[in-house]
């Protein structure tokens, strides 16, 4: 996951291709607890944390903020009691990209992986 | 509003009586930006509120946040760019009870509503 998480995004413009099949399964060995999802078509990939409670739930909610905020690329985060639920897609191409899997690996390593 | 708006959650036990349709009819007439959902079976409310960033929409999770510790009762929130979805239920019945109502009433006065 190392090289994954040392990456920065870059700038994903509409009609930027999306990530390959060949690429999403070899990002996807490395994000062994991701699950890939399609929603409305759009391919998306997705997370639960679990934590003991509310208050450790919303505090993971605010430090995947700060590297969405960091990266200038924001997930969907459903926050509920005892558990964060991660989705990274990009919107502008409706689908996978690199930075999608940079962000998975970034909210791994701000879990504590 | 007011009137939910003033009122606190009151303990919420396994058995207890989910609100009538007539209570739910009237709640709803108070909260008019709030629609009744069913998701897996289980009656729901849920507002998204709107926000010209994320730093704003994040924010409004916080608050949120505060308030669900405050009372003792928590949503589901999804926080996205620009958008927070609010979602109030009561887990041990499996449905919606009077406090879903009063935390909705309270979710729009942190609003600013």
């Amino acid at each position: 996951m190392s090289d994954l998480v040392g990456k920065t995004c870059e700038a994903c413009r509409i009609g930027a291709p999306q990530a390959s099949k060949q690429e999403v399964d070899s990002f996807m060995k490395k994000l062994s607890n991701w699950h890939l999802i399609n929603s409305d078509g759009i391919n998306q990939i997705m997370r639960t944390f679990d934590f003991p409670n509310f208050v450790d739930a919303l505090s993971f909610t605010n430090s995947i903020g700060e590297i969405s905020e960091a990266e200038g690329h924001h997930p969907a985060i459903l926050t509920e009691w005892g558990k964060v639920t991660i989705t990274w897609w990009s919107h502008k191409i409706e689908g996978l990209h690199v930075n999608d899997f940079i962000m998975a690996a970034k909210s791994d390593q701000v879990f504590g992986e």
